[in-house]
């Protein structure tokens, strides 16, 4: 019987709370609104993650640094559409102990502002091209929406971006090829189900000339943004006066890409894989990919752990995470129960009839299904379940945003969808941002924009105002 | 010819800036004092070095978390001692965009104050004990003093905080033990001198009932403070109200330790193992532990190139971390003079001559002595020539300490021995803290505090007072 995903579904938020709360992952009772505490078992699952995004990064030639937190007020200002998108967001620190400051220090936001004239300092000539850095860094943001753990809050603990300058426009454009290359990798090896759009105008990253979003849906069919990809062209490059010298010895703007992922893609890991029972997590980045349990009957102990260490030491020596849980004053239900909630992978269960007939039980996190094995073969069977269920995971993944994404082609039916079924729709738009900004009234939704690198084109006509559409469009309720 | 350190010595402040601008390994020139920029070499340095660091914690029981940056100043001022010593140094957050804050936000100092307030809330009884956690965070303090790039900044980027809370006093003292033993396990791995002072009351930290403290000497003869193990008593837990029901089902507070290290002991292990040539690295944190270079002649250049490929392959495929400078626009000098500043261990040359011999060059980074061995045993020379140079740099760090410790019995002695030498100066203490402050006067040093765990008594008496000295005292000057 496949595991239940009830609460899961129709009470999503109220799921999320209980899971991080209760393991725990993530404690939100700080008391500064909008922050949270990484967990020791949340920590761990977040190393994980940040570990395959950094390898990502790495083999394709990025580098990593660290700036400063704090970006002076003249430098958060320079470019203008930047500064007029976030001055509302920015934490202003204004005093140095007793002394007020001369200059008004900003916690970052996001780190354009304190990486590029750090850029006009190391970029000299063409040979200096293309530089290729990103950071994991905490950024601030005085969010002035509700507050939701991980997905919406006021210190970003986790901030990956990856900041990049290039000599010509086309360069730059690969760059975001790249960009959206190596973050389909990164959801791809954690299971999370995207979709590619390319933004809006309106919504754009403030100092971009275009933005590419990647959104998942998430089990209360709203759509949360999981990473962005951005091609700057030269603004920011004229704004901080980032020049090279090229092979005729002429000096021109660079061309620049940045693009990020925050701790919203654990939150999206984490909610997308659960069940009512709780996590369900991918292997590669399950803090404890196995446990196992004895069933330990009167007279059998010693036998019985015994042989659960010899299975646990075989398992570790593949390089497994594996554990033992051995607490004897609780029953194997509650510890069922325990490590279902915190998502391990496989649970071995050893009992007395398992001694006897030299056989070990593996259950499956993904499906709960139980599957009784010879002992000698454990090592070659663990690994391949733990390969079966992340692809489970991922194929399951997959199927969830599949069967939530619609098609209309009239307003009111794609309002009615997204209501009913919530997800994505996808519309016939004539490109128009005037359409577009009524398409989101009316239908009180969020255009993510036009799917990225998709060749159809829709053949009707643009559900606003009726001339040819362009392209699709999707729409959802987003987060 | 051992490699010269005459520079390193005459103008330690100069080479320091010299070598990590020029690597780089840390950019200064960031338009917010006292903050900086870790660059691709440097971040990785320092992120060999916090390997170290989790595993040493990791394996002694410590999990990793991560708290908040923002510390509302309510919380911030409930330990007294603690505020009155660190309201000078903080950074307060007045607005979040333009909405001027109910309550002031500080940006941590150190992390006491966040950290408490959710002991409170996760201990509940004798059970929960004993907690024992870590972060490695950002930390803010806005120093008066002149700053120094990673020995005095606003923004320490790499602060490793450890908080444990405990049932008993004596279980308390035993974790300052252990604290103090880790720390030692991790400067002996990284080759850092050290010695470990008990510091006087007047100069423990903040709240603390008594501070044990890691000093090494740097080469100008200063003292740097490289980590710190606090015995915090009830202070804090008194202060947040922090208690456990004991097994009679009474309620106490519980005791508490904490213990730090930054970046400045990245400092220090860059600082204690230069010489003129640049930086010389412990292979442990090495980021290129070995660079292959082909002493290319015509003709031979393809041959060169195969066999320093092999090399770098046979080297790869045992775990090491080696690359091969194929560079041809630059010459062999140049090469050397390169990777030699960067600190890298062991550099292999493979020219024409070797390929007749079947012979190549290993050349120590430490002592620029140049070994021709059988090209056949690269990897079993390169492996054991590694450990030859980390138990070189280990001892030479050590003896470097223990010749710049000296012994006076008079202050005057010691005041000259102080000026000429630098390094610290052991005396005849009374133990009072005024003859303690009167000696830092006259000596215009400060007092690193008695040695601990030396159970040696000096005979003499004390150098101010002149009645019966009860321990030796260490004085420094120091950064």
């Amino acid at each position: 019987m496949m595991p239940s995903r009830n609460q899961w579904l129709s009470n999503f938020s109220e799921w999320f709370h209980k899971v991080i709360f209760e393991i725990p992952i993530y404690d939100t009772r700080y008391p500064v609104k909008g922050t949270g505490i990484w967990m020791p078992y949340g920590f761990k699952i977040r190393r994980e993650v940040l570990e395959i995004i950094r390898e990502e990064l790495i083999k394709t030639g990025h580098e990593e640094v660290l700036f400063p937190t704090l970006i002076p007020e003249y430098l958060l200002k320079k470019e203008g559409e930047h500064i007029r998108n976030f001055e509302g967001q920015v934490f202003w620190i204004t005093y140095g102990g007793t002394t007020p400051l001369d200059v008004r220090l900003a916690l970052r936001p996001t780190s354009e502002t304190s990486i590029y004239p750090m850029f006009q300092l190391w970029i000299k000539g063409y040979s200096d091209l293309p530089v290729k850095i990103f950071q994991i860094v905490n950024v601030f943001r005085y969010e002035t929406k509700a507050t939701k753990p991980m997905i919406r809050v006021r210190e970003i603990t986790t901030f990956k971006e990856a900041h990049t300058a290039h000599a010509t426009k086309k360069e730059a454009e690969n760059q975001v090829r790249e960009g959206v290359e190596i973050y389909s990798r990164i959801f791809e090896k954690l299971g999370i189900p995207f979709v590619v759009s390319i933004r809006p105008r309106w919504d754009k990253f403030p100092g971009a000339e275009y933005s590419v979003a990647f959104d998942t849906i998430m089990p209360d069919g709203k759509v949360l943004q999981i990473g962005t990809v951005h091609f700057l062209g030269q603004g920011f490059a004229r704004a901080f006066d980032i020049k090279y010298m090229n092979a005729e010895g002429n000096y021109e703007y660079v061309w620049q890409t940045c693009y990020g992922i925050s701790e919203r893609v654990i939150a999206a890991l984490l909610a997308i894989h659960g069940d009512d029972h709780g996590l369900v997590l991918p292997s590669i980045v399950a803090p404890i990919q196995v446990v196992v349990i004895p069933i330990v009957y009167k007279g059998r102990e010693e036998d019985i752990i015994k042989v659960c260490k010899e299975v646990r030491e075989a398992l570790y020596d593949e390089g497994l995470r594996v554990i033992i849980d051995e607490n004897r004053e609780e029953t194997p239900g509650s510890k069922y129960f325990k490590w279902e909630l915190r998502g391990v992978p496989i649970r071995v269960e050893i009992g007395p009839r398992d001694l006897e007939r030299n056989t070990v039980v593996l259950v499956r996190r993904d499906t709960l299904e139980k599957i009784t094995i010879e002992r000698k073969y454990i090592v070659e069977e663990v690994k391949k379940l733990l390969r079966t269920i992340d692809s489970n995971l991922r194929e399951r993944g997959k199927s969830w945003l599949f069967e939530h994404i619609f098609r209309e082609s009239e307003i009111e039916k794609a309002k009615d969808t997204l209501n009913s079924k919530g997800g994505i729709v996808e519309i016939p738009w004539c490109g128009k941002d005037s359409c577009g900004q009524e398409i989101e009234t009316k239908m009180d939704g969020r255009i993510l924009g036009v799917p990225y690198n998709m060749e159809e084109k829709p053949i009707s006509s643009c559900v606003n105002c009726k001339v040819a559409a362009v392209n699709w469009v999707r729409v959802a309720k987003s987060y």
